[in-house]
């Protein structure tokens, strides 16, 4: 998507580590504008019969929401546990969190996720896959069926699409970066 | 406001201690309609000129992002920093949280806040305060200047309102919770 690749151009930061800062307008100041945009571009992607739009706690909200008012439904977050101490009544799947280097659990009250449901995860990041691998889970156990991932950012660099798409998930990233160095930030041709 | 007023008495849930569960609509499961309404609502109460929107990770993330939709201007929302090693070119403040028993530092990059800005705090609930103290201290280390304050739910039962009120702080609650016990829940009048 044009609109996300240029502004991740103007705007992004490549770090050491291939790191991609984005928190400009993506991740820590966000910019409702292009939340709007890209909510929309989903809804045109995804034109199925959607119930719930799925998401990870926190900076997969701010998408998570334009996108559940552009498709006229609820949008759930999954949280990450922050004891071990955790409920019943809840769907849970362990992922490991590159960020914190430490494994996370992410839970859903069984009332809001049901096998009628019919559900988009979004998030904002695709690196590792981890927390999507997680919210697929969340989905399984929930009996529900996943209609497709839709990702604002993916690095396509790092194996986490590579793995879904081979489980034959319809994910589609609306920006794919293929590298990111001093020289700059390429992006593959098909996103 | 009537309409969240009533969504907190037809959805609502009273548990031991004090504690409304309102994660059907607002803090787990979100819907956007209401979030839509809540933040036009806003709007209207805070005519001023806003240049940013701050509020908190997770949950304030949602109604944040529709008011800055409904504003026109970008959402930031402080993290909660993960660890102690937390690098420079932030503002942080010290809260307690409540729900986690244990101090929680708040960050924002120095970057996306600066004496310029014109601000106005949104949260979905307000019970004890903190994390309402952690932003307005973020602001005032920004030297930015701070419009007000807007939010969803708030505990009338419990200090922190009062407190910012106390403070100058102009404090808008859209549903102000008296009472909450096995009787049912009780709104303050003038919310």
């Amino acid at each position: 998507m044009k609109l996300l690749e240029d502004r991740i151009r103007q705007e992004g930061r490549v770090l050491p580590g291939g790191i991609i800062k984005v928190d400009g307008f993506l991740n820590h100041r966000v910019d409702p504008a292009l939340m709007r945009a890209l909510a929309a571009e989903l809804h045109r992607v995804f034109p199925e019969d959607i119930t719930t739009i799925l998401t990870c706690e926190a900076s997969g909200i701010a998408l998570g929401e334009a996108c559940a008012e552009e498709f006229g439904v609820p949008m759930v977050f999954a949280k990450k546990a922050k004891s071990d101490n955790i409920e019943g009544g809840l769907y849970q799947s362990q992922i490991f969190s590159y960020t914190y280097k430490k494994t996370v659990t992410l839970i859903v009250a069984k009332d809001w996720l049901s096998a009628n449901d019919r559900v988009l995860i979004v998030d904002d990041f695709l690196a590792n896959g981890e927390a999507l691998r997680g919210l697929v889970e969340i989905v399984n156990q929930a009996g529900a069926e996943l209609v497709g991932i839709g990702v604002a950012v993916e690095k396509g660099f790092q194996p986490g699409g590579k793995k879904l798409r081979e489980q034959g998930v319809k994910l589609h990233s609306l920006a794919i970066i293929e590298s990111a160095d001093e020289n700059g930030i390429t992006f593959r041709e098909e996103a």
